[in-house]
C-alpha cells in the first residue's frame, strides 16, 4: 500500500486526490495541505483523514511514502526539496520551476535522495496520444519529418495566473515542447517563434502574448511546427499530425458526443471537448496509475526532471527568439 | 464513326446530346426530332443539323445508325417498335414503359431485330457505384447478407409528371431496385413495401405516395431496405451501404464542396449536390459513352430490356404489397 | 441512504453493482446473492457485507430499500414477485419475461404494491442518445418520418444462452424496439419482419435466425426500418438516424480512438466499441444514477414494466410475421 | 469572339488549350507554336489549324488577340515582351520569372502596353477554394490570426526540371505564398524558412531540398505557417485552414471517391486525388474562363505582374532566410 501525502487543494489538486482514491489500487491519499475550512467536505468524502496548515510537518509526520506536489509553481521547488530530504516520492505538476538553474537542481537532488520523481505532462497518458505513440513506434508514418501540433486554450487564465506563468511559451506551449519532444524521440537543436496579442486582455502589460506560432528543428531533421491561441471560440483544440516517408498518423479533437444532424445548411457534428478537464480527463487517472505503478514495481518514473528541463530550455528560446527575432540554438 | 438520331429534348435529352457530342469519340448526334423553335440555337451550338418534327421521318431519312429515345415515357414503345424495324440500335431512358406484357415485347423485338438495346439505369456508371460494385467483386463486403439503399430527392417532380409516372414506386424506387439487383447480382423473391404521405402535395388524389420503406428479399437470402422520400430538405440523399460477414462497403453522399468550418456550435461541412443532374453528371456521360463502346466493339449492352423488366416487375409487386398489405412473391 | 439488495452475480450484475458503489451517492449495495465462493472476492473488494444463497431470505432479513434482479430472465417474475410482497423497490435487467401474460401481471403486481419498477432499458441513458432524444424533441429534424436502426453484435452468445433467450427479436431487437418507442414517441400498429441464418452456428435447431430485417409502422405514421445481425466483423454496431421533414438527427458509431491514418491506401480511422459493455458503460452507470434519483425524490421511473410489456408484443409480433411471412397488426 | 495564340505545348499547354476550346464562350486558339510533329494529331483535333515554328512570327502574322504563354520559364520573359509589344493580351503560366527585376520591368511593360496581363495563380479558381475566400470574406472566422497551409506533392519533378526550377521555394511553396496572400489579403513584412533533404534524390546538388517549413507574418499580424515535401506517399496533400476570433474555415483533400469501408481494422476511405491535374482540374478550367471574361468585359485581370512579383518576394526571401539562418524581412 501506497500512502500519499498532497499539497495544493485547487482544481488540478483534486483531480489527482479523487484519481488515486478511486482509481490507484493500493495507493490512498491519507494527508493533504494546506487545508481550508471550505476543503474539509472534500477531502471527508474522498477519505482523507490528516489535515495540515504546515507542509513541512504533513512530510515530517504523516506516514506517507510520497508526495503529490499540485501547489504554485512559485513553490514547487522547495516542496520538492523538503520531500526530498525526507526521502518521499515525488509526483509534481509541470512546470517544476521556471528557473532553469533550479530545475536542475532538482534533477540532482532527486538522484541524490534515490526517490522516484515524476513530472505531470499528463497529456503523454491520454489514450489517443498512446495509440498516437504506438502508430509510430510501428513505423506507420516512417521516421517523422514534419509534426503539426495545434493547441489552442477556449479562453485565458486568470490575469492572477498570467502575472506569474511565464507567459504562453512556459504556460501552454510547454506541454507541446514535451509532446514534440516525446513523439518524435529526439531532441530540439533551434527554436524560432512568433508572438502576437489580438485579444482584449492587455497581455503586454505582462510581458506576454496570446498567440503564437513556433517551429522547432530536431537533431535528426524533423520539423516541429506548433501554433497556440488562448481565445479559441470553438473550445479546446488538441490536435497532432506527424508525416514522415510512409504517410500520415494524427490525432483529432475529441467531440462531445457522436450525433450527426443534415439539415438545408449541411452537416453538422458536435464541439471538441470544452478544455483540458474535460478533454484530458483520462490522462490525469492514467498519469497517477502509472507513478503507483513505477513505485510499486520499482521502474524508472516514465517522466523525469530531465524531461522537465529539456521543455524549459525550449520555452526559454522560444521566448528568447520572439524578443530578438532570431533563431535560437539548444546545445 | 456512329450517327445519332435522337427523340426527345427535354432536360434529360439535352444531357445525353451535349454528352454525345463532347464526350463520345467516333460518335455523333446529327439529327433531332421534334424541334420547337426555342431548341434551334441549342442544336445549333451543338452541331446538329437536321432537324425533324416526326419521328419515323427521321428513323427513315437521317442516316444514323442509333437512336437516343427522351420522349416521354408514354411514348417509348412506339418509338423502340419503329427503330427496332429500322435495324437501328436504341439507348432508352427509363422506364421501357410502365405496362409488364409490353416491356416483354420490347424485349423480344430487340432480340428478333439483332440490334442493340440499352436501357437509362445511368448510376450503374457513376464513379462512385463503380467502385463500390469493384469493392463487392473483390468480396471486401463479402457476401452480401443486408443492403441498405436511402434515396430522397429534395422537391416531388411537377404534378403533371406524377399524373403520368405510374407512382413513386415507378419513377423513384425503380433505381433503387435496379441497383440493388446490380449490386447483390441475384434475383429478388419477395417484396414489402409501405407506403404515406406526408408532405402538403395531395399524392392521394393521383394514387400516389411520397415516403415509402420497401424490403426486397433476393434468392440467395440478401435482405434489402430501401427507403424513399420526395421531400428532402437537405438536397438528394443518395447512400447505399453493403453488409456481408467481412464488413461493409458503402457510398456516402457526394457534398458540394470540401470545406470544414468550426465554431461554438461544432464543426459544420457542405450540403450534398442538390439533385440528380449534379449528383449523376458523370454517370450520364460514363453511360452513352458505355453504349457508343458497346456499339463499337460489338459487346452486348450493359443493361438490357431484360434489366428493366426485373424492376418494373419489383414496382409493380411494390405496388401491390403496399395496397393489399402482404408481401408479395416474384418467380 | 438507499440501501440495495442484488440478485444475479454475471456479468451485468457485477456491472450495476460496482455502479452504485462507485458513482450513486446516498445508495450503496449492501447484500448479495446467490454468492459463490470465487464471488465473494468482488464483494469484499466493493463493500459488501452481506452474503445469501436465498433470494427470499435476502428480501426478509437484510435491511434494503430496493432490489436490483440481474438473474437469468427465468428468474426474474418469482424474484420481482417477492420483492414486490415485501414493498421492495426494483430494478430489473431487461427483458421482463418472455411470456406476454406474465409481464402483464408484473405490471399490475408494481401498481397495486405501490413500488417503483424501473427496466433496465439502458440505451436510453447513453449520453449520444440522450442528446439524439434532446436534438428530436427540439425539432431539429421536424417530426420523425422515416427512422433507421442498425444494431448489430460482433458475434453471437453463447448457444446456452440462446436457447433460453426467446430468440433475436426477444433478445437484441428488444432493444431496438424500445429505442423507436422512445424516440419515434407513439405505438406501433404494424410488425413486419424476415430473418435469416447466415453464420455457422445452428441457430435453425434452436428455432433461432443471426440476421433480421424489420419494419414497424407507428400510429402516426413514422415507418421504422431496423437491422440486426449476430456476426459484425468490426465490432459493435449502433447506428440511429432520424428523418422527417426538417432533415436528419443521427447518433453514429462511438469508435476507439480519434486517431486517423493516411497512406498510399487511403484515410483509416478507429473500429467502433467491440461491445456493448464498452459501449454503453456510460449508460448502465447513469441508469442506475436515474434510479436511485426516482427513488429519492419520488418521480416516477423513467422506463415501466408496461415498456416491457409494449416491447415484448413488438418481438412477439417481428417472431409471428417471420413465421407466417405477413405484417402482424399490434392493438 | 477572342482568339487565342499559344506557345508550349507540353501538359499544361494541352490543359489551357483543351480548356479554351471547350469550356470558354466567344474564345478559340487559332494559332500555337513551337508545333512538333507529335502534336499534329492533337491540334487538329482541338481545332487549331495555325501552325508556328516561330512565336515572333506568330504573334506577327496570326490575327490573334490574345496569347497563352505555357513555355518553358526561362523563356517566359521574351515571349512577354514580344507579345507586349504587339499589342496582344497576355495570359502566364506562373513563374512570371525567377530574377525580380525582370518581372518588375514586365510589370511595366504590360501597364506601358496597355494590354491585360494575368498569371496563371490557378488555385485562386479552384471552386473549393473560392468556397473559403467567400466564407473568410463573410467572417465566418473572424480576422485571421493563424494560417495553416500544407501542400505535398506526391514525387518531385523531373531532375531536369529541378535544375531550372530555382527550387522548392519558386516551384512549389510559391502557390502557397500567393495563396496567403490571396485569403489574408495583406503583404507579408517576414520570412522564415527551413529546409531538408529527406529523400533519395541529391537535391543538394542542385542547392535544392525536398521537405521545408516556413513562416510568414504579415503587416496586420497574421501568421501563416507553411509546410511542404515533395514526397508524399498518400498523393498530393492540399489542406488550408483559417483561424480566427469566431473559428476555423478550411478546406480539405478532395477525395478519390466518395466510398466508405469498415472491417475489423477500422473504418476506411479513399485517398486524395493523385496529383494537380486530377485535383485542380476545375481551377485550370476556370483560371481561362475568367480570364476571357476580364477581356470582353474590359475588367483588370484577377492576378497581376504584381502578384507574381510579390510571391516572387517571398521565394527569395524564404531561400535568404533558410541560407543565413535568420527571419528576413520584406518592405
Amino acid at each position: 500500500m501506497i500512502n500519499f501525502g498532497i499539497v495544493g487543494l485547487g482544481r488540478i489538486g483534486k483531480v489527482h486526490l479523487s484519481n488515486v482514491q478511486n482509481h490507484c489500487l493500493n495507493a490512498k491519499v491519507i494527508a493533504a495541505c494546506p487545508v481550508k475550512s471550505k476543503d474539509q467536505e472534500f477531502l471527508k468524502d474522498n477519505g482523507v483523514e490528516l489535515y495540515y496548515n504546515d507542509y513541512k510537518q504533513m512530510i515530517q509526520e504523516a506516514q506517507i511514502d510520497a508526495v503529490i506536489i499540485a501547489s504554485p509553481t512559485a513553490f514547487h521547488y522547495d516542496h520538492i526539496v523538503i520531500a526530498a530530504e525526507a526521502g518521499k516520492h515525488i509526483f509534481c505538476e509541470k512546470p517544476v520551476d521556471l528557473n532553469y538553474e533550479k530545475v536542475k537542481i532538482v534533477s540532482e537532488i532527486v538522484e541524490t535522495a534515490g526517490i522516484h520523481f515524476m513530472l505531470g505532462f499528463n497529456r503523454r497518458f491520454d489514450p489517443h496520444i498512446i495509440q498516437l505513440k504506438k502508430a509510430i513506434n510501428n513505423g506507420e508514418a516512417g521516421v517523422p519529418r514534419i509534426v503539426k501540433i495545434t493547441s489552442r486554450d477556449p479562453h485565458p487564465p486568470p490575469i492572477d495566473f498570467i502575472k506569474n506563468s511565464g507567459g504562453l511559451f512556459f504556460d501552454m506551449s510547454i506541454h507541446d515542447f514535451d509532446m514534440a519532444r516525446y513523439l518524435v524521440d529526439d531532441e530540439v537543436v533551434q527554436v524560432t517563434a512568433n508572438g502576437k496579442v489580438f485579444g482584449d486582455l492587455d497581455m503586454e502589460k505582462y510581458d506576454d502574448i496570446d498567440t503564437a506560432v513556433i517551429t522547432l528543428i530536431f537533431k535528426k531533421g524533423c520539423m516541429v511546427q506548433i501554433d497556440n491561441s488562448r481565445y479559441c471560440s470553438y473550445g479546446y483544440d488538441q490536435r497532432i499530425e506527424v508525416f514522415g516517408e510512409k504517410g500520415i498518423v494524427a490525432t483529432q479533437n475529441v467531440l462531445e458526443n457522436r450525433l450527426l444532424k443534415v439539415n438545408e445548411l449541411g452537416h453538422h457534428s458536435a464541439r471538441a471537448k470544452y478544455f483540458f478537464i474535460e478533454r484530458y480527463s483520462d490522462s490525469y487517472r492514467n498519469e497517477l496509475i502509472d507513478f503507483v505503478d513505477t513505485l510499486q514495481n520499482k521502474k524508472s518514473p516514465s517522466i523525469s526532471a530531465e524531461d522537465g528541463l529539456a521543455s524549459l530550455a525550449i520555452a526559454m528560446a522560444a521566448k528568447k527568439s520572439m524578443k530578438e527575432k532570431i533563431p535560437i540554438s539548444i546545445s
